[in-house]
Formats: structure tokens, C-alpha cells, sequence
């Protein structure tokens, strides 16, 4: 039976090809409904509950390794939160699904309900690759190929979190966690740099960034680790981890069901020992206040 | 008198504060007059001209050190191509200027008459910090501080180059060249990998892409040096260079009349001799087509 097909075929393949094969304690399930692309808030409202009770009853039910981002109306923050609020206390649900792409920056101050439910019931804010928000993919415009699409997602993530850490979410907000997911994350050091160096010029227009903005990244975000925008030598990675300047910042995750080849062997192959332990489990379990060893997200 | 309160006053601070200082054989002067926000083709025609005109003669007949980026109407490629072919052959226009920011990313088809233009009369493309073409300023909307708007300009250029190359500008105009100009390059690294890793993917959509994208940047495109997206430690900028992959990447630039502080001089201290001179003036020389050891870009 193919994928796709049964949600019995779907579980069993991700059960044999995730689970046993890296020995997962906990892996954190993705769906993605396209909730963000409706206009109608009755609409929205209904089928993110929907898709919640779905994934509570077909995926959360079946397998107590599994656990999920849940759906929201991120449109509609007043109603995101009436969601985290009616399902977010399950045991099985571990964070907020949202689309990397959105119709305001998600520092914009709109979405402080959704994100004061997500705080108060210790849920991880998840931002992930894709979205149909409205906007153009990039913000000179639309792009012709999907080639260009791909790539120019990594430039969605970084304006995301430099409004968040801008606006200031991480100020009103201090145990809010937010997870970057299939975004890359070679890219956060010249980020970095660049908010640092621009916090120390501009940072009398937005005082409440009390600190620099690496520093505030570093603490509440971490980044899946899939698919890896890596450089020619693996070697290079190194460098890179060392400018991001955290063992804890990555976690292990396969984009399963989708398939990145040898990267992710590549990179376990250079990676030493104690931090390849954090990055196969203890970031995420921390991070995520689960128990166990491993832990594979998404 | 204050800086522009008139052209003389103007001329007569750069000379002394850029071209003396550093002993310059050529400035390149970048103008920026926002014609790229006007929707009237024949007041944004009338406007380009003028400024050229202008250019020409208030400022390209008083020092010849400095030579320019003429404007162009770039939301209408037609009258740009026209504009070009007016006045683009004056030995002292080097490029024409595009604002970062645009209505449709500069891969797109609809430029092709503007760049058909500048490949036939051997101007650099410069893609420069800035523009307002209706699009937000990020490709999640609208941001609320200028600190945010600041950071994600580097996004902005990530954009137009993944479209140029993409799109198969550089197949097109074999011999285009294209400078960034206040877009910082640090985030190159990072931009190559995810380039060169899809390209792998995804090229069977694109199939004119006929080698790396990294290749094709390498060859076509090189980045102004100010202002420098600096880590912490100046030894790391190193890394990057070596990331790059190229010595003739960069071009030195001042950023002038903005003051970046001391960041030039940390960038000049660790960069060893051989690199520095290339940097300093014949990367650009080479570029540009100019004579003369040592050219400042803006």
C-alpha cells in the first residue's frame, strides 16, 4: 500500500523507518493543512479543530512515541488561542504549528494571544517550512520556479525571527520557545552578526531588546536539523556550529517523509562525540521537556 | 556648510574625506532619487534623465577620480534600455543603479531590455541597499521598526541573486555583471550551499542552469566591502573568505558619508597583504574596467 493512502500504512512505514531505525523515544509529528490560506475564520476555526482531533485520536492514540505540533488559525490569534486552550493540555501535544511564511511578521503584536496560550501551557512555538499566506514568497516579488521558492525559504525564517527577537516577543514573553523547522540553519551566524552589530546603532527605537539579540536567540530558539544547507567540506560544518556558538542550539530530525540522501550521514560523521549525543536527543528532550535519551523531530 | 546644503560643498568633503584619504584612483558615486516608487512612466522617464544629466554635469565634469552609476527607470526595462543607450556610453558611467528592492525579482524576464543594454554597452548591474516598490519589505509582510527593516535588507539581496541566477540571467548575458552594494556578503557562504545543494535537486526545472550556482556568483557578481556584517572575533572573517572561495569577491568601499565606525579598519587589520591590495582596488579595477591601483566603490 502506498504512502498516503491509510493512516495504518502511513504509521506502520514511519514506525519501521523512523522509530526503530534511530531508536526514537519521541518523534514530533508535522501536519500541515494549508489552514493559513483561509480567509473565512469560521472556516479556519472549524477545520483546525478538526485536523487537532484527528491527530488526537489516529496519531496520538496509536503509538505513545508520537507527539505533535498541533494546528492553529494563526490568522486569527484571538482564535489560536481558544485551540491551545481547548487542546493544547494534552499530553501528546508538544507545540503550535506555524507556517514559516505568514501575512504579518510574527513579532507583529497581533499575535500576543496566541502566543501568551502557547507560553502559559508550555507549548513550543514550531515554525515551519511552507505557507500561503498572501504575500509574494519573497519580498521582491514572485518568483517563476519552485527552485527559487525552495531556496528563498531560508529568507522567510530570517525575517521571522528577527521580528520576534525585534518586536520584542522574547521581552513580554520570557519562557516562550520557539523551534525552526526544515528552515537550514547554516545561515543564523551572519544573522547573528548583523543583529548585534545593528542592536548596538538602533536599539534606542526598540529599548526593550535588553540584551544582544544572539544572546536572546540563542536562548529561546533551537533549530531542527534537516535538511542541512552544507557546505562542500563537511569538515566546514564545524566552523559553523562554533560561530552559532551553542551545543544545545541544534536538534535531530529527518524531514521524513522526505529523503536528503547522504547528507545526514555526512554530517553525524564529523560531528565529535558528547555534542552528537545533545544533537541526537538530550537539545530536544530538554528543550521540549521530554524524557527519554532520544528524540527525533519530525 | 553642513553636508548637502550645496553640490561644492559636497565635492569638496568627499575629496577630501574619501579620495585623499585613501588615495583613490576612482569613486564610484551611487545616487538615489526613489524613481523606482513612481508609477508614471513618463514622470519616472523625465526624472531618470534629469539626474543623469545632472550627475554628468555637476559632479562627473568637476574630478575625474569620480566616475558613476546612472539611474535608471527599472520598473519600465524598455525606457531603462533607452535610457542606457542615451547616455551610458559618457566614460564616466560605470553601472547603472538598481534599488534592492524591487516589483518582480531582476531574474525575471521582464528586464531582459535593461540588461540587454548594460551587457551591450559594458555597465556593472550595482544592486544597491534600499528601494520602495510597493512589495513589504520582508516576504511576511509588513515590519514595524526600522531596526527589522535594516536587518532584512541582506534577505532582499539573498532574493534578487538566487532569481538572477535562477533564471538564467547570466546564460542570457554571458558577459552581465553584477555588484552588491551595501548588502553586507557575510550570508554568501550559507546562500552557496543552499544553492549548489538544490541546484542537484532541482535543475531539471531549470535546466539552462548549467553549472553551480556558486560558479556562476563567483564569476558575475562580486560584493562591496561596507558595511561589514563582522563576528565577534575579526580572525573569523577568515572562515568566510575562505567560504567564499574566491580573492576577487570583494571590493573596498566606504559606505560614505555613513560611518561605520571602526569596523574597516579591525576588516583591514587581519586581512594579509596579497588579499588586502586585490581588495583594496584591483578586484574593482579588474571589475570595472578601470585603470589606476586603488578604486573606492561609494
Amino acid at each position: 500500500m502506498p504512502p498516503g493512502s491509510s493512516v495504518e500504512a502511513n504509521l506502520s512505514k514511519m514506525q519501521e523507518q523512523v522509530l526503530s531505525r534511530w531508536k526514537t523515544d519521541y518523534a514530533i509529528l508535522n501536519t500541515y493543512y494549508g489552514i493559513d490560506s483561509l480567509r473565512n475564520p469560521d472556516l479556519a476555526d472549524a477545520l483546525t479543530s478538526a485536523v487537532n482531533d484527528w491527530l488526537v485520536a489516529e496519531w496520538l492514540s496509536k503509538d505513545t512515541r508520537v507527539v505533535a505540533n498541533m494546528q492553529v488559525q494563526a490568522q486569527y490569534p484571538e482564535l489560536a488561542a481558544r485551540e491551545i486552550e481547548r487542546i493544547g493540555h494534552h499530553p501528546g501535544i508538544v507545540g503550535i504549528f506555524l507556517p514559516a511564511r505568514s501575512e504579518r511578521p510574527y513579532g507583529n503584536r497581533s499575535y500576543y494571544p496566541m502566543f501568551e496560550a502557547a507560553e502559559r501551557l508550555n507549548l513550543v512555538v514550531s515554525i515551519h517550512f511552507g505557507g500561503m499566506s498572501g504575500n509574494p514568497p519573497t519580498s521582491v516579488g514572485w518568483p517563476t520556479y519552485y527552485f527559487e521558492h525552495y531556496v528563498n525559504m531560508t529568507v522567510v525564517f530570517q525575517s521571522q525571527i528577527s521580528s520576534m527577537v525585534v518586536e520584542g516577543v522574547f521581552q513580554r514573553f520570557p519562557k516562550l520557545r520557539v523551534a525552526l523547522n526544515e528552515g537550514g540553519w547554516t545561515w543564523l551566524p551572519s544573522l547573528f552578526w548583523r543583529l548585534d552589530k545593528e542592536w548596538r546603532g538602533l536599539r534606542r527605537e526598540t529599548p526593550w531588546v535588553d540584551r544582544l539579540p544572539s544572546e536572546i536567540i540563542r536562548q529561546n530558539v533551537r533549530a531542527s536539523l534537516e535538511p542541512i544547507d552544507a557546505p562542500p567540506k563537511p569538515g566546514l560544518l564545524l566552523d559553523i556550529l562554533e560561530q552559532i556558538g551553542s551545543e544545545e542550539f541544534l536538534m535531530f530530525s529527518t524531514d521524513y517523509p522526505h529523503n536528503h540522501g547522504a547528507q545526514l550521514d555526512d554530517f553525524l560523521s564529523v560531528i565529535p562525540t558528547p555534542l552528537r549525543e545533545k544533537i541526537m536527543g538530550q537539545n530536544a528532550a530538554a528543550f521540549y521537556n521530554l524524557t527519554g535519551a532520544a528524540v527525533a523531530t519530525k
